[in-house]
């Protein structure tokens, strides 16, 4: 693999760059993205130039698609045409089925893989890129290819291999639900203004997704609003549930339940089944 | 003001004693807790001595109740045969009507004071306990008290005069609320066997609080459940909106006006109307 280029050079495709050079990629890296996303791609030295699509794919061996979801979709929809013939394509989307299933009916010349790096922190952009940010992180990956495997590892990510169906019912409920818990409260005490006076750690915590921009939800929500819903309806359930015992002996079996699966989620490693 | 008794030697009195020392003060402080608790505060050189409550009752000048509701209730119940008549008597219980509520009934010969520092952490016990760890946090205070105010500022924390039933209907919404949604959350998570496969930072930041051990939250709960009821009922409300919404290019205010009010509760200064 000699030439990878990068479709959307944030904070994403900007760490995915970094990481590669820290283990030991020494081919080039081409930036395809806004102008003013590869000045600073270029002053922090996260590429090594910027193409327009068609000459950047026509270059790389591999091409990672890491814009948001629709852009993401229109890429798919022209980069057949330009790709060398048998390139790898992945993507780091949020959501994997609307993404696979475009790819696979637009790209036949190149190999495509879907991909999601479960990482990212509040602050945007190329220059917030970050070598470490795939570290010991979950990254999914919707189907077998030994070459992109290999560069999964070598940036320290744990590979997780599911479906794209599978993987958008689960981040439903790991991620996307997060979001709207968070911005559900953060307007529930929108309710009240005396409530900031109080406020301590623990709103803070939950409160922080509430600050993410909407932009990147969009999309979310539009290719993945059954799965969304199903999780919103698991969880409404059982907070309900929580609800109707708070004067009940039987909270404690819910706390120490959900404290032991709260301790599951952080268990370094994870046995699957699969 | 030349002796403090903190009953309760854990993350919440230790740290206070800790800031205490901090500030200045060179009085001697005494410890009323369990001989594990006592162990540890003596140890970390949290407290100057241990001695049951009666005679460390009546050599203090200011009485610090630290343990959980229904400890610092049962302490109320007691206390005012021991105090030295006038000395000031505080709690840092998690919910303020019942505990000043049994205070006005049972204290006649000292002055009450209810309190509430905002702040805590996961781990608990006086080997955690920190100086800092009310820096910066909101520290109700349910009357007047200019030698408490005196001390709680000089400790560093941000005082917040609040009647104890108007601070319970607002915790319910910033702090009891959070732990619930927490709660439902990992166990919700907890249907999906596959799901920590995949979980990132979202899953990871809301799920935390669901570590929290019950013992503190039963206590919460019985004295706070109609507050956190209605807390309950407007979030919930809330989320409901959300779910109807995920196709609907209404989202985008919802999410720009969470995301407003999660800045608000992070402003530094809060002009608050009282």
């Amino acid at each position: 693999m000699n030439t990878v280029a990068i479709v959307g050079v944030g904070l994403i495709g900007g760490s995915f760059a970094l990481a590669l050079r820290e283990a030991g990629f020494a081919g080039k890296i081409i930036g395809v993205s806004s102008p003013g996303a590869v000045r600073v791609a270029i002053e922090h030295r996260i590429i090594d130039e910027a193409l327009p699509l068609p000459e950047a794919a026509a270059l790389a061996d591999l091409i990672y698609l890491a814009r948001p979801i629709e852009g993401i979709l229109s890429v798919l929809d022209e980069l057949d045409a330009y790709v060398k013939p048998g390139a790898l394509v992945t993507d780091a989307g949020s959501t994997k089925a609307a993404i696979c299933a475009r790819a696979a009916e637009k790209i036949h010349r190149a190999r495509f893989v879907g991909g999601h790096p479960m990482a990212g922190k509040e602050s945007r952009g190329a220059g917030e890129a970050e070598a470490s940010l795939f570290r010991n992180r979950p990254y999914i990956l919707t189907s077998d290819s030994p070459e992109l495997e290999h560069l999964i590892a070598s940036i320290g990510a744990r590979i997780v291999k599911i479906s794209a169906g599978e993987h958008d019912r689960l981040v439903a409920l790991t991620s996307h639900l997060p979001q709207l818990i968070s911005t559900a409260l953060a307007s529930s005490i929108r309710t009240e203004p005396e409530a900031s006076r109080v406020a301590g750690p623990a709103a803070m915590d939950l409160t922080r997704l509430a600050l993410s921009p909407y932009e990147i939800w969009r999309d979310i929500f539009a290719t993945n609003a059954d799965n969304i819903d199903s999780a919103l309806g698991v969880f409404i359930a059982k907070l309900e549930s929580l609800r109707s015992q708070l004067r009940s002996a039987q909270m404690e079996q819910e706390f120490n339940a959900a404290s032991a699966a709260a301790r599951r989620l952080r268990a370094k490693d994870v046995i699957s089944p699969l």
